[in-house]
């Protein structure tokens, strides 16, 4: 009915179908939408039909919602929904999503909707949230059809039938033995195509590719890329499945990795969206900025310690903010460069050699360059041949220095397990920030006799 | 035979077949393995045995093999392959892979293996290089099943066994009226639970989702994410069924799309990688230095104009790099907040307003936080209240300008659909620094007879 619709259409459809109570008309709408669109539905519906809207919907569409919704609005249609039919719908979510809700709520929330769940599907979630965040074990849903290996196909396909309403995404069944230990995976395809009466074991693909319930997210991620694949089983040790885990939740993950590289790289502060409050980012962002401030204060102890040259040749505090910024900018660069390349490359003695000698190749071209071009220019600007040699050697020297800094440190910091992007970044701007002033007040001081 | 091994005894196994001439004892190992585990396989291989590891391959292997190959690798196996295996391997990859493999190579070469090829394969892959780099058209594939709205389900499931080979991943079969336009989705899943005599148009679902050829890859990627698919189908203007894009392919763009926010933000030059040659690196990355070197000009320009006050108060300079790298480096926090967000957020004027007055009201709290500090510290350490007074207003006034800077300077490149990842970063360090230092010597000039 609403096939060849535009979404301005549909809304007025669903909202004349709210106000003028026909449910049915409702339902047939909704039907056809994706959750993602019912809950943009839902979002642009005034606050007075809301509490309809969610009343025409049955458990399993409110659960597709939820799990589609943020939190303050998950809140706002649980509130709305009452304790029992609340129970029936937590029932019927994705665990890995109700766990990621109720990480939210306060300890007193949880445990009353836990309550109202039925209880294997409460101890499911709370087995979930058991384990630490960003491991497989969090992420992973237990929304997914397993078949013991003696089955035929014909058992296989029945199981999936009474299971059909959550098997929807995932075209892999899972085998186990007595023991509930991973043994085999047959994906639909191969049912589609085998006989009947074919027994799973004889079908079943036997080296299945599991991860364990304690691996860190970024490394399940790295696996399903690599293979390709749509889902990826979650063993205990005993490699007894405990769930699997979905590529969609994976693209998260690879979004949220990337904005926390974003994030520390430019120390800009943990999770600050534009909904954050003004508050809490300027909170999250003071302590960098109070790390800066001190070093910059480290720096400004460097060059009170060469106030004679610079009250003799002020001329030399012009090229000072150049010198400092692109020294700190080609340990930026560098930076850049080694912390994502981290994340795909297997690091061995002979990648750091040929990556630190490559770096230092181009600290060398990008170090003579810009000496070269500055000493020219600072020529010719202050009319001082000394002076353009002294900002061209320091320049040439610092840009070296920069692009090493900037290689080394992350480097080193991975070595011990430490996080090459949050920690990479105040250290390398502080030591070069030194580095720079040092070289740069040092050879100046050197020629101090020939500068005018 | 080697489902329990490790890693080191598979290679072990598979090489001792190798050198021993066992083809069958090798193929029964390399059946077991996903095609990233041949690839590694293969990449671990002495040179020497490379040619028989090729050959014991049927053309399907050295597809999936292609597959997973970086482009040196691929030139190397098709060198090694010879023309005639070379043209029949191709036919199997997938359209969208080969296209990027091709898309490496020069035209002679291209024109050279597309002669190999099946007529409608070469055809294929040439239309999908004809689409613009970054489109929907450019990521699909063509290897997926399409069935007629007037089939059985007995019929799909036909059409889904002979085409089993490359039907593996993807679990919908998209179905197309006379004319190929695209019309309705089964998944295997209602293929399996339905009766084999129902006609796929009354259980085909008929709101499709698809995405246009010419659309952005990031935004098939944000659609992708949006509605968790596995797959999305691809249309042109007239609604026919092009192609299809993978999940495993949008991991890839947002892997991409990342980076490349990354390598903007922090000017660190695009596509440079660990194996990227040191000159390479250096071309791509001094552009930016060099601006970067002139825009430090500017600044040492400005104080040069102020260099009576500097000559005056030669303290001034101590406390110089800490301001300019403070207001950098908020403008930058803030950058990256609005970067980051913009991906994911639809902006209107409600949203615009919002931020603008949040990241306001940000540099008011971390500006009046650091200005207090640092005027205690500065009096404390030179012993002069103006002075502290002088560097605490400056750092107040210069902390709010490049937070608003940051926040401000990439809405309206967005606006004008400028990225505003790559505009920003250099233009947000010019107006920093410049204005940064015409603040602080502004008001240091102002009271430059109370300063000591």
């Amino acid at each position: 009915m609403i096939k060849n619709m535009t979404e301005d259409e549909i809304t007025l459809q669903a909202l004349k179908a709210i106000i003028e109570n026909r449910k049915k008309d409702f339902e047939a709408i909704v039907d056809e939408l994706q959750p993602y669109d019912v809950a943009k539905l839902y979002e642009s519906f005034p606050i007075k039909h809301k509490t309809r809207f969610l009343l025409f919907l049955n458990a399993h569409l409110l659960a597709d919602l939820l799990e589609e919704l943020d939190t303050d609005q998950q809140l706002e249609v649980l509130n709305k929904l009452g304790v029992e039919k609340t129970g029936k719908v937590l029932d019927l979510m994705d665990n890995d999503d109700l766990a990621s809700l109720l990480e939210e709520l306060s300890p007193e929330r949880i445990t009353s909707l836990l309550s109202g769940m039925k209880k294997e599907e409460s101890k499911i979630v709370q087995d979930i949230m058991n384990y630490p965040p960003e491991t497989a074990g969090r992420l992973m849903t237990n929304r997914f059809v397993w078949i013991r290996n003696y089955y035929t196909v014909r058992d296989a396909v029945g199981k999936l039938r009474s299971f059909a309403d959550f098997a929807e995404t995932i075209n892999y069944l899972y085998v186990i033995d007595e023991k509930r230990r991973l043994v085999g995976v047959v994906s639909y395809r191969d049912l589609l195509i085998a006989d009947a009466d074919e027994i799973i074991k004889n079908i079943m693909f036997e080296r299945v590719i599991a991860v364990s319930d304690m691996m860190d997210q970024e490394e399940v991620a790295r696996m399903i890329e690599r293979y390709d694949f749509m889902a990826i089983p979650v063993v205990n040790e005993d490699n007894v499945l405990m769930g699997i885990v979905t590529v969609d939740d994976i693209i998260d993950v690879f979004i949220q990795e990337a904005n926390e590289d974003i994030e520390k790289l430019s120390a800009a502060g943990k999770s600050i969206d534009f909904d954050t409050r003004a508050f809490t980012a300027a909170y999250r962002r003071l302590p960098w900025l109070i790390l800066l401030l001190f070093i910059g204060l480290v720096s400004g102890k460097i060059i009170s310690s060469y106030s004679e040259t610079l009250e003799k040749v002020v001329a030399l505090a012009f090229f000072m903010p150049m010198i400092a910024g692109m020294t700190g900018n080609t340990g930026t660069q560098s930076l850049a460069v080694v912390v994502r390349g981290l994340i795909s490359t297997d690091i061995d003695k002979k990648v750091i050699f040929r990556l630190v000698s490559r770096e230092l190749g181009v600290g060398l071209i990008i170090g003579l360059t810009c000496a070269l071009l500055i000493s020219v220019i600072a020529f010719i600007w202050q009319g001082d041949l000394i002076l353009g040699i002294v900002v061209g050697s320091s320049l040439f020297l610092t840009l070296i220095i920069g692009t090493l800094a900037g290689t080394v440190i992350p480097l080193v910091l991975y070595h011990f397990n430490i996080d090459p992007a949050v920690a990479s970044g105040p250290l390398i701007t502080t030591l070069n920030d030194i580095f720079s002033l040092i070289t740069y007040f040092g050879i100046a001081t050197l020629f101090l006799n020939q500068l005018k």
